[in-house]
């Protein structure tokens, strides 16, 4: 059968990667497949820097177009990441009728709702599994692997910048911003490291599983989503105390009766039983888990970024795509299985589930005055507000005559548990900042 | 479009699982396919039984052929288990068109290089997610998902009762025989639980894996296997001290330079490190850990058995041969990833690593007499076959005043440590009866 010809757009780190499978592993490929990959055309501003690779066979460009409109290029690979030029590329890809595959989770996150309607009508495929969990294939599992369940419940550590981070503080008992510098130095982190830190990236990554889960358009913008960057050495610390670690996961659940109506979605640290599996996943490693009504919980491993492994991802993508599409006109895009999970006219606008609806189960830290009475008007509060106690600790007092309170409670609603603790900070010897974690206790 | 219509073989556990999911399902799977996906009939020998399903739109006999050649029946479910009639039914529904989807290992292992050719020569599917690691998408994932890698090593928790069983003896201190008869009653352990135990399930699911890793046929016969039946819970106390766990493993790595010529398959008690992912799969849980050589380590965890998980897998299948058969003679089964992960003019017959040839770190217990000079001997010959300690630890006596050693060695081949063994146990001080387990520290 006849090549399925490769164009990529970006030669960074994964698009190294990218390459790299496509000219080392042509043979096996082929073995795999039936029919040979081949990698065509490459396009980056920066075409002087070595890549260790071997491009005599490859048209190397500095132009995108020499990628995106070609007539000998089938399929484009985006790895150029962020939103644009990434969209313009990947529509202008898509109208060419080339089909893609990207890792960009951004872009599919915010723009995925105008990109598969488009690519439908081209009779395209678009493929992003390296978007969600890098090297591993959790969106497959998702949407193939687990296709006859109705998802229960989706768990991911997402970002492994995050997981390096919240690893190295339990294990080296450091706090935040010296972990976060060391990963720095390290290449581990960003120089600004916000998209990752205060959790928009797993925030991304998230919002298509969600929608890949229950059949909803993406709604990147509805993740009710907090980061990592306030929680202490202490507040680790506390949690293992009580049995627990703190991982920043992605959480989606379905509401609704039988149907699924409403999607819950958030991201935030989160304290998850020190014995479950999602709480060995440690370092850069990302896990998601999936819980369905028949094959109950299972569990994804594996390296959530780097050249090798998002590139792995991205090649499994390129072959799912070969298999069907052999670029000769007999193109069979309908026979792969559809890129969110469902059917394009089966996918529904579910609303996601309001903020202050969330049920979850707490850990409040407090910084109180050390002096008589606080702590019944603190937890007097909660009672009047049917928020229960599961545990309490109390540490020692810190310098400035102020005592760090730790909770935690059993199930409320975040509207609840937000009510009572804005009337806990108008107390005066309560200090305004209070930091809320949120606990699941259904993680296996 | 038109339906696809299932018939299904054998209404025990897994079938009544599975017709569970395709008759209460059935809206979410269309939702999911664009296509409807239709239970028509189901043969059992007993039909009696209430299964608390509504059949009324299924034809049910206890007449095999009523499925295996009905004009209706788009594609058979086996789920009879075992070697025979599960084989001459398969070739039969294959001879009359029909497509098929098993659950069955021991079939696969077994007869699969007769299944698949007959299923290719006909243009059919095979579909056998559910063959290993039940509700786990691992043959998906493996087949797929890591589709661009050179497979570096299988490792994989693949039978849930030898994992209970471990995990009781672990953490309870039990012995073998009380935790299984425990096991019995409990109804996760067969009457007669040899199969299990002793490693046969193992070795007929990794067959599979190692076959879809390497590319090579299944060859089921020629996987070394030990089951768990000698472990004592002052074993699993041992490894704990020495910060191991111990799990019946399937292991599969390739051997040979660029190309994979000979492939390493061996199913026994394996020491792994405490603190690995592998490690935390506790209870009636499977994992399967892949690594390759771009996406590096990744692991698959879930139920491994059960009606509901593996239904899900078995449907899993039927959606993935719904979304490229018709049913109506336009059927693409071309357009699915061939069965074991190679096309199969590329499937090779690669030898199997002689079993004197694998190498391994070991884990030694034997029982010596308390009299001088005993270690000083059994160390020597160690030392004689260059096999070098990692570590030794030894026990109070018993009553028989012999005495428990444990040691841990650095690698040696099964060869060479036989050899040394043999010379050990013909020392006059040392009991015939020698546990040697073996210890993988690459595991994740």
């Amino acid at each position: 059968m006849n090549e399925l010809r490769v164009g990529l757009l970006g030669l960074g780190t994964i698009g190294t990667g990218v390459a790299r499978i496509l000219i080392e592993q042509q043979e096996l490929m082929a073995r795999r497949l039936g029919r040979p990959v081949r990698l065509i055309a490459a396009a980056d501003r920066d075409l002087a820097r070595d890549r260790g690779l071997d491009f005599s066979n490859v048209r190397l460009t500095d132009e995108a177009d020499d990628v995106l409109i070609a007539d000998d290029v089938d399929l484009v690979v985006e790895l150029i990441g962020g939103y644009e030029p990434a969209r313009s590329f990947v529509v202008k890809a898509l109208e060419h009728g080339k089909h893609v595959v990207t890792a960009n989770k951004a872009l599919i996150a915010k723009h995925g709702e105008e990109l598969f309607p488009l690519a439908a009508e081209k009779g395209l495929a678009i493929g992003f599994e390296a978007a969600v969990g890098g090297g591993i294939p959790c969106l497959k599992a998702l949407r193939e692997g687990c296709a006859a369940n109705a998802i229960e419940s989706v768990y991911g550590i997402l970002n492994g910048t995050c997981n390096f981070i919240l690893t190295k503080m339990e294990n080296e008992g450091a706090d935040y911003a010296d972990v976060l510098k060391e990963a720095q130095d390290l290449g581990y982190a960003e120089a600004d490291p916000t998209f990752d830190v205060e959790g928009i990236d797993t925030a991304h990554k998230l919002s298509i599983l969600a929608a890949m889960a229950y059949g909803s358009k993406i709604k990147f913008d509805e993740v009710f989503t907090e980061g990592i960057s306030k929680i202490t050495a202490s507040d680790i610390e506390s949690a293992a105390e009580l049995g627990y670690r703190i991982k920043l996961l992605g959480i989606a659940k379905p509401h609704g009766d039988g149907d699924v109506q409403k999607v819950e979605m958030r991201v935030h640290p989160t304290l998850v039983p020190a014995h479950s599996q999602l709480a060995q996943v440690s370092d850069s490693y990302n896990a998601v888990q999936v819980s369905g009504d028949f094959v109950e919980h299972t569990m994804y491993f594996g390296r959530g970024a780097g050249e090798r492994p998002t590139a792995s991802a991205v090649v499994a993508d390129i072959m799912d795509i070969a298999r069907v599409c052999s670029g000769e006109g007999a193109d069979g895009v309908q026979f792969l299985a559809p890129p969110m999970g469902f059917v394009d006219r089966e996918r529904r606008e579910l609303e996601t589930l309001p903020v202050a609806d969330i049920q979850c189960e707490y850990y409040l830290r407090l910084m109180v005055q050390d002096q008589p009475g606080v702590i019944a008007s603190v937890t007097s509060i909660l009672a009047d507000h049917r928020i229960s106690l599961e545990a309490m600790s109390q540490k020692e007092r810190s310098e400035s005559n102020s005592v760090p309170i730790m909770m935690l409670t059993h199930e409320t609603t975040e509207g609840n548990l937000q009510a009572a603790i804005s009337r806990i900070t108008s107390l005066s010897a309560v200090d305004q900042d209070v930091l809320i974690l949120r606990k699941e206790s259904a993680v296996v």
